[in-house]
């Protein structure tokens, strides 16, 4: 170990990512400790701690080739405090990340949220590389967002910039939302929301692949519809196109705008790939600025689960630039 | 003149407002001359030069009082270089701004657009003072938009960021709009808009106060749609409520990705005042998250025609430090 390195570390429900990243942000190495939720989540630090330390012993290295920590969690996060007011799936409420986490490791900590920290990782060294007006959308479970203007994550005013899962894409009649609004981007186009929206549609087109496969699963993923609409099944076409035309028209009204210079899609159900991608491409190109549409490339999100990673040491990064 | 002052310019298609305005954002004098634009806008540098030496002498000091100029354009901007690619009202094609106007006045020169040096005079001493996440909207003959996140003016990639007029709120059936698009907010939301709705409405309701109004003058203006909506007239009501729902809608959309403080209402339109601004809150609050909308007030634009020469005025001190 005679480098130093940016330690990045990307916090969920179940697992934690760690790697230990280049100053150009290549990863040295990665590895994953279980996410310890008992007693509200009050061992998580220490465990991180414990970690960076093993993990520097293994590779005959000590702290001292650490630079900082940069660190995304799920919930909502002062972000100039690190201080976590809840995030759920931890356990954590009213929870001093940041100083913990210093206290444990004796390093400087960067906190951001989870979804933040992945399109920083994209920017840097992924699908986002040298643009610095990015909109990042994440279609997995939910649908999450990030969005970078002027090479900055945007949090606004008390950190919820970047909520594209919650776009009203219908105003009336739409399903129910987990945030308690109705009709968000988030229930068309997340995998659960593509899944839903088969399902509602399979009675009405009964010669589909995806009837058959309804009744063999008891249930239809957005995988099955992607490999359906691409058989060329016309139901799950008219499913590819509704999510598309959703998807499409709302990052249109955002690009209008924020005018970026690309947007990445990642998440599992970003990997249908060319068929999702060319076809909110061509309901965007309906819905944005001539100019604006011209400016804009759309890209497949390439660092997978890395993202979080990388993105938490480029955020340290910043944050020892901007201290120095 | 004792104090050191910035030089606040906007220049519209038919005058350029001036002013001297203070390192704390008061104007000192501002004044107006006509937009010469014979000759492809050619005389228009030499012009605003001749102006600011005239200014000084009337005031008894001279050009060592001005520490440098910020100013306003409309039309496609390279804000870096101060060229202006193209201005259909002014004539320039190809113009480079910064560099005419630095010649002939010996001052250094910041250019943005209009719309944005507007935004930027509210965020200084206007209506969203002491906010660094903003979006202003300027409903007039057109939609304006202006987005500043982290106490900076968004830009995009190609100069076309904060375009809020051209939303599309009506992905199917909306009017044509001058972009070449059809269904954007500019059409709905604008004085124009409203007008054309007002009037397209009157047959529905042949009771209401505005048939009355166009039969007399053979047109309608958003005012007198706002007094009508304002004497509980039917008809002039569903038009605002129609004009809100849109307004409302796109301003939770913009928020739900930006998280704004503050959202500006200007223009003619503004004007209408509460019964406006009131209106869009209403529908804002049904489509922007829980946390988005706590965290976001409303305010009507204050510094009217002014906030284009304060704007600019900061736009030239931040440059300043930018530079030092």
């Amino acid at each position: 170990m005679l480098d130093k390195w940016y330690v990045g570390v990307d916090i969920g429900g179940t697992t934690i990512k760690l790697a230990f990243v280049t100053t150009e942000g290549e990863i040295v190495t990665k590895w994953e400790i279980p996410t310890n939720t008992s007693e509200d989540g009050k061992h998580i630090t220490k465990d991180i701690a414990i970690a960076i330390e093993e993990k520097c012993q293994e590779l005959e290295g000590n702290k001292a080739n650490l630079i900082s920590i940069g660190l995304g969690a799920p919930g909502f996060i002062n972000m100039e405090t690190g201080f976590i007011y809840q995030a759920v799936n931890i356990g954590w409420k009213d929870f001093p990340l940041k100083e913990e986490l210093e206290k444990e490791t004796g390093l400087s900590v960067t906190v951001d949220n989870d979804a933040n920290i992945a399109a920083l990782g994209e920017m840097w060294t992924g699908a986002g590389e040298g643009a610095s007006n990015l909109l990042c959308v994440t279609l997995g479970t939910g649908v999450g967002g990030g969005i970078i203007a002027n090479g900055q994550i945007l949090h606004g005013v008390n950190g919820m910039a970047g909520e594209i899962g919650h776009y009203t894409s219908l105003a009336e009649g739409g399903a129910p939302c987990n945030c308690g609004k109705t009709g968000c981007l988030e229930t068309i186009a997340s995998a659960t929301g593509i899944s839903r929206i088969a399902i509602e549609k399979v009675a009405e087109e009964p010669t589909s692949i995806l009837q058959a496969k309804l009744y063999e699963f008891n249930t239809l993923t957005s995988k099955d519809v992607f490999d359906a609409a691409a058989a060329g099944d016309k139901l799950a076409n008219s499913v590819v196109n509704e999510v598309s035309f959703h998807l499409g028209l709302a990052l249109a009204n955002l690009s209008n705008g924020l005018n970026p210079e690309k947007i990445v899609i990642g998440g599992g159900v970003s990997k249908a790939g060319d068929v999702l991608l060319n076809a909110i491409e061509r309901q965007f190109k309906r819905f944005a600025l001539g100019r604006v549409a011209e400016g804009c490339e759309f890209k497949i999100a390439t660092l997978g689960n890395d993202a979080g990673v990388i993105g938490g040491a480029w955020l340290a990064k910043q944050n020892v630039v901007a201290t120095k």
